[in-house]
C-alpha cells in the first residue's frame, strides 16, 4: 500500500467552507496590522527571531509562515539555534531545513521567509542572530568569532539578541562588553533587540542611538504563537517595523543596514524621531480641525486614530486663551473627543493653534516621549 | 562548549511574572469546561484523536498536553498515523515517541496522556484509532487485520474515525461495510466518531445506538489548536465526555468500554438519554421555582445555566391556564427569563406544573432533541 | 442657596482623563461603521425611528445623539409617538421637546438630529413616521388623514413602519391596504421600513421595488441602545444607508425622496442593485489579482474585506480549466483565501477570468442574492 | 381613539424569542457577579447611589432596575438630587416618583429597589445620600441640617458621597470638616463612599477605619450604564458588598448599620480584614495541595480562582528549602500555575508549608495589601 495514494484527512487549516453536517465555521484569515506607511517608504511588519522544532521550538516550520500571515506580518526570519537542539535524539541536526520547510508556505501566502540562525553563546557576546545568510550549516563552528565572520562573509545582517535577558544578566540590565566593541569595529554587529518578547531594554535603546545600530523588536517565539500572545484580543507579538522601498526581502535587507526601523512592542513604539513622528502623524486625522468658540464656551475636536496603538498624550504646555485636557487617550480604530474651552470671554478673531502634548508611549529616547502638537484653527467670538 | 551549561532562554510558556522592563503580561492558565458531573460519575473531558509532528501534525508532542490543560481537558490520546509520516525525511519513524514526549508534560499538569495510534487504511475499513495500547510499533503491519488484532490483544479500545469524511466518502455520507461487521463480531470495534473536528455524522450516531457502540467526539487536530479553534472566544474543540468513576486513565478506559460517553461538539450534545438528561438537568437552576400569578398577570421565571452550552428550547406542548414562550434560549453562564402568563382570570389555587420543551441542540437520536419539562409551582389567584 | 451655583458632579460621560486615585479608564469614543462610499455619493448611516422618554422610550433625548455618535452614525430622527405617552402623568405632552433637547448634543458631536414624529394608528394605515417636519404639535389630530396631510404640507418624508409587526399583523405577514394606495396616490407615502429592529419584511422589500418606494432600516429603539444591541461585540442597530451628495440634513432629505438608500440590518444588505453592487465591490480588494498556476497546481487568491459585513458567497457557475470553492466567507476587516486549482495539466497562456458567485446576504430581491464575479488574471503553464 | 386599546410595539427588552424574519437574536440575561459568600453571611451586591431623569440622570427609573438585574446586582438605591433637577422645565419636581417607578420593575426581576435621596449641598457638608427613607419630599428643606434630621428621623442610613470629588475639592483630596464631626456625633452620618465611579479616596478609607464608619462603593451613575462601563468586557460598576443574613432590604439595612460591607471597585477590594480575608480565601481552590518534590525538582501547584477579580500577589517572605515566584497573578475564573522548586537536594520528609504573599489589590488599609499564605503539603525526597 502506498500511503501517498490514500486520500488523507487534510489539516483543518486548509478547510475554508463548511462540510456536510458541519458543526461550526472557523476562519483562516489574515488580520492587518494597522501601522501606516510613511513618506517615501512602506512600513513592513517583520519578526526576525523565531524558533521551530529544529532547535528548541515547538512547531513545524511551515506553521511560522502561517501564523505570520494570519497576524498580518510581511516577513519573518527563521532563526533556530546552531548550538542547541534538544530534540536531536528524534530530529537530527539539519541547520538549513527549518528555512527550507517554512519557505514554500510563505511563498504561497506571500509572506517573505528569510534564512537565519541564532548563534548561541555564553555572554559575552551572548546570543546573536544572523539573517539573510546563505547557508546555516557553515555557522556551526567551535569558535563564535568564526561563526560571525562566516555569517558576515555571507552578507548577513547580524544583531544582538535580548541583551538584558535574565538568563545571562541575572539583574535584567544589559551590559556592553569589549567583545561587542570588537564586533562593532569589524562591521559584524549591525543591530540590537530593543524589545524581545515582553521585555524592553532601555540600555539597548540608548546604544542604538549612540552607536548608530539598528533597533529590532522580535518575538523569539518557541511555542505556537497563540499560547504566548492573545492575538485575538488585540495582543500582538513584538514587531520590527522596517521602512522599505518595496515589499521584498531585498528591500528589507537594505533598510535594515540603513537603520530604517522602529520597534513596536506591546502598546509602545520606540525609534528615532525621523521614523516615529510620521508614524504618529499618519495615524491620526482631526475630523474637524476648524472650530468656533464663543466666549468661554466649549467645543469638541474629534480625533480619529487609524492605527492599532492606543496613543497616550500628556499636556506639555499652555496656550493663551484656551484650556484643554491634561491627558488624552486615543483608542485604536476609534474617534476620541478633545474638549477645548475658551478662557477669555472677550476673545475675537481666527487663530492657528498647536496644542502641545507628549506622547508617552512613543519613545524617541529612553523615558522621553515624542513631542507633538495637535493643530487646529479656532475662530473666537465674544 | 557544552550547550547544556548555558542559560537558555526559556520558552515563554514558563514565564509567569513580569520581567524587568516587561511590556505586557500574558496568562498561562486553564479555563474550565463547564459541563456538570452526573449522579454517580465524574464527567471527564477527553480528546482521543490528536496528531503531532511524528505523523502529519504540526506541533511537538508536549504542546498537545499544554493545549489540553489550558482548554480544561482531563485526558488526551496521542494518535499519530502508523502508515503516514510526511516528515520522515527529517524525523525518522518512531511510533511510540510522540506519546513518550507528551506524557511528562501531561504528568506535570495533571492531564492524562493516553498512548494511541491511528491505523490509517483505505476504506473499508478506513481509519481506526486504537487507544490504551502498550506498543505502537507492533501495529505497523502490512495487513490491517493484523494491526487491529495486535491492538486488541494489547487491550486497546478501538474506534472508527470520521466515517463520513469526504476524503473517503466523497458525498459525506458514512457507509457501513462488511469489514466493519467483521470487526464488530470479533470484538475489535468498540466505538465510532459521531463528531470529528467540525463534522457530525448522523449515520454514525444511529449505528452507535443500534449496534451498542461507544460515541466519540474528537478533534483530529493537526495544527496548533488555536489556528483551528477560537478557544478564547467561546469556541472549543470537539470533546468526548466520559462518565468515569474517578479521574484516572483506568477509569476512562472502563467507561469507554461500558459506553458511558456523550458527544460535545460545537453547541451540541449528542448521547443516550441516560447521560444527556442529567447533563441538561444539572446545568440549570430555576432561581424562583415558586411563582404567583394574579389573573392574567405575568411573572418571570429565572433560569440560570451553569454550563458552557447555550441550550435552545422549543415549546413541545400546552398547559391549561398558562401561556409560555414558543422558544427559549438559555445563554451559557447566565440567567435567562421565562415569561409566564395566566390565561384564566379566575384561576385559583396552587399547582405543580411542568412546562414541556424540546431541547433542540441536545440530540438523543438523529434529529430528535431531548424532551424536558421546566418544573415550577404556580399559586394562582383571581 | 442657588443650586445652579454649586459645582455639580458632572455625568461621567464628560470625563476623558483619569482623576486622582482613579480605578480604571473608560473611553468616550466613536467607532466607525465601515461601509464604503459609492461613486458620486457619500454613504451616510442613519436611523430614522427612535423613541425617548417623551413617548414610550426610556432615555432622555440627548442620549440618542450620544449613542448615535458612538456607534458611528451620521444622522438620526427623533420620532416619538404623537398618540401615546405612557409617562405623561410625570412628563406632560410636549411633542417638539424631544427633538429640541437632542439637537444641541447632536450639534456638539456633529451628528445630524432630524425632527420627526410617529403617527401611531390602528391598521390600516398602522404606524407611519414623518421626518423633516417643522412642527410636531400640529400632527396631533383626531383623524390620521389630517395628520398625514399636515406632515406632507410641512415637506415631510413619510414612511410606513414595521408593516409586518405582530402587534398589528399577528402572523407577521405585511399586508397592503387600500388606505396605503390612497396615501401613495396622494404623494403622502414615500417609503417603508424593510427592516425594523431585528425583523426583515420580504413583502415590504417587494413593494419598495414594485411601487418605487424608498427602503428604510431603523431601530425603533426604546431602551438604552446597549440593552438591545451588543454594539461592543460587532452587533449593530439596523441602519438606513443614505447615498447623499454631502453630509447634511438637506442632502439626506433629497436622497430619501430620490430613493437612494439601502438597508443594513444584522449581517445583511438589502437594496436595488444600483446601490448594493458598488457597496459590495468597494468593500473588497483582491490583493493578488494576477496569479500563476502550473498544471493542476493550486494558488491562493487573497481577498481583503474592508467592510463590517461578513459576505457569504455561493458558487454560481463553472469556469473551464479551474476549480474554486463552492462557498466563500469573507470576514469583516480581514483577508480571506480563495483556493483556485488548475484542472487541465496542459493549460497554457494568460486568461482573464471572472469567478461567478452569488452573495447570499446581499439581497437585490427577496430571496435573490447579488450576482458577482471575482476577477483575476491567471497565467497557466504546464 | 383610545391609545391604550392599540397593540403597541413593545420595547425590545421584552422580546425573548425570534420573530418572523428575524435578523439576529439578543439576550435579555443576567450575568452573575462572582464574589463568594462568607461564613455566616450572604454577599449581596449593591449600588446605593443612582440617578434618573428625575434629577440629572438620563434614563427613566425602571431602566435602573433592569440594568442592575442584568449586571447581577441584588439591590439598588435610587438617589436623585433633592436640590437639583435640570429637567424640571419638562419634568416637574416629584421627589418620590423615581423610586415609585423603578420599584415594580425591580419586584418583577427580584432586585431590591431602595428609596433614597441625595441631599446636595455645598461643602461642607457636601453631598450626602440618605437611603431607606420613607418620604423624599420631606427632605426638601432650606437648611441641610433639617434635611438630615428628617432623614435620620425616618430611620435612614446616611453616608457622605465622593468626599474627594474635584468639583468640591479641586485637588482631589478629601477633607474632614467640623460639620462632619457634628453629624457623626448626632448619629446622622453612618458611612462614606470610599469609591465613587472610577475614584478611590484613601482618606475616606482611613476615616472609615478610624471613626468606625461604613465603607461604600457606588456608581453615582447618570448615563445609561453601558455608556460608562464596558460591562460586556469584564468591566463593572463599583459595588458595595453587603454581608447580610438574608437577601432582603431589611437585612441590607441591618448590615449597613453594623458596618458589614466591603468595597469592590475596578479590580480592587477594600475592606476590613474580617470581611476581605474570607472573600479572598473562598475565591480560591488549590487543586493539588499535596505535592511531591524530588531534590531540586519542580512542581506546579494549580490554583483556581472562582471569583471575578484578578488577584495580584507579591511574595512576602521566604521558606527554607523552597523557591517560589516573586509575583503571581490569578486570573478570574481560571486556574493558574504556581511553580515551586526544591532548593535542597537532600531534603526529606513531609512538611506543611504556607507560602507567604501580599495581595496587592485587596486593601485592608490605604496602601496595605492583605497578608495571606498559600497552604500546601510538600513531600520531599532526595
Amino acid at each position: 500500500m502506498n500511503p501517498t495514494k490514500l486520500s488523507w484527512k487534510p489539516g483543518a487549516v486548509l478547510a475554508l467552507g463548511l462540510a456536510v453536517g458541519a458543526v461550526q465555521a472557523h476562519d483562516r484569515a489574515r488580520t492587518p496590522v494597522n501601522i501606516p506607511d510613511i513618506p517615501g517608504y512602506l512600513t513592513l511588519k517583520c519578526d526576525l527571531h523565531i524558533h521551530t522544532v529544529f532547535s528548541d521550538g515547538s512547531v513545524w516550520p511551515d506553521i511560522r509562515a502561517e501564523e505570520a500571515w494570519r497576524e498580518g506580518l510581511d516577513a519573518i526570519a527563521i532563526t533556530d539555534h546552531i548550538e542547541y537542539q534538544p530534540h536531536k535524539r528524534d530530529l537530527p541536526t539539519a541547520h538549513n531545513r527549518s528555512y527550507e520547510i517554512a519557505k514554500p508556505r510563505g511563498d504561497s501566502l506571500e509572506v517573505a521567509v528569510i534564512r537565519g540562525s541564532e548563534i548561541t553563546r555564553q555572554m559575552p557576546p551572548g546570543h546573536l542572530n544572523a539573517v539573510f545568510i546563505t547557508d546555516a550549516v557553515s555557522l556551526d563552528t567551535p569558535e563564535w568569532r568564526d561563526a560571525l565572520k562566516t555569517a558576515s562573509d555571507q552578507g548577513a545582517f547580524i544583531f544582538w539578541n535580548h541583551p538584558g535577558w535574565t538568563g545571562q544578566q541575572p539583574d535584567g540590565v544589559a551590559r556592553w562588553y569589549p567583545e561587542h566593541d570588537e564586533l562593532l569595529n569589524q562591521g559584524r554587529l549591525h543591530g540590537i533587540e530593543v524589545v524581545n518578547s515582553r521585555e524592553y531594554y532601555p540600555e539597548a535603546h540608548r546604544w542604538c542611538l549612540d552607536k548608530k545600530l539598528t533597533m529590532l523588536s522580535n518575538s523569539d517565539i518557541h511555542n505556537p504563537l497563540n499560547l504566548d500572545y492573545d492575538v485575538h484580543a488585540g495582543d500582538h507579538r513584538p514587531i520590527t517595523l522596517v521602512f522599505a522601498t518595496e515589499r521584498s526581502p531585498g528591500a528589507i535587507k537594505e533598510a535594515l543596514f540603513a537603520r530604517r526601523t522602529a520597534v513596536y512592542g506591546g502598546n509602545r513604539l520606540v525609534g528615532e524621531e525621523t521614523w516615529v513622528r510620521p508614524l504618529f502623524e499618519r495615524s491620526l486625522t482631526i475630523r474637524n480641525p476648524q472650530v468656533a468658540i464663543r466666549g468661554k464656551g466649549r467645543v469638541y475636536v474629534q480625533i480619529h486614530n487609524h492605527s492599532d496603538l492606543r496613543y497616550e498624550l500628556q499636556r506639555a504646555g499652555t496656550v493663551a486663551g484656551l484650556s484643554f485636557p491634561a491627558t488624552v487617550s486615543l483608542p485604536p480604530g476609534r474617534t476620541a473627543l478633545l474638549e477645548v474651552r475658551g478662557t477669555d470671554a472677550d476673545a475675537n478673531g481666527v487663530r492657528q493653534i498647536g496644542l502641545p502634548y507628549t506622547v508617552s508611549n512613543v519613545l524617541v529616547e529612553p523615558e522621553q516621549g515624542l513631542q507633538v502638537t495637535l493643530d487646529i484653527q479656532v475662530t473666537f467670538s465674544p
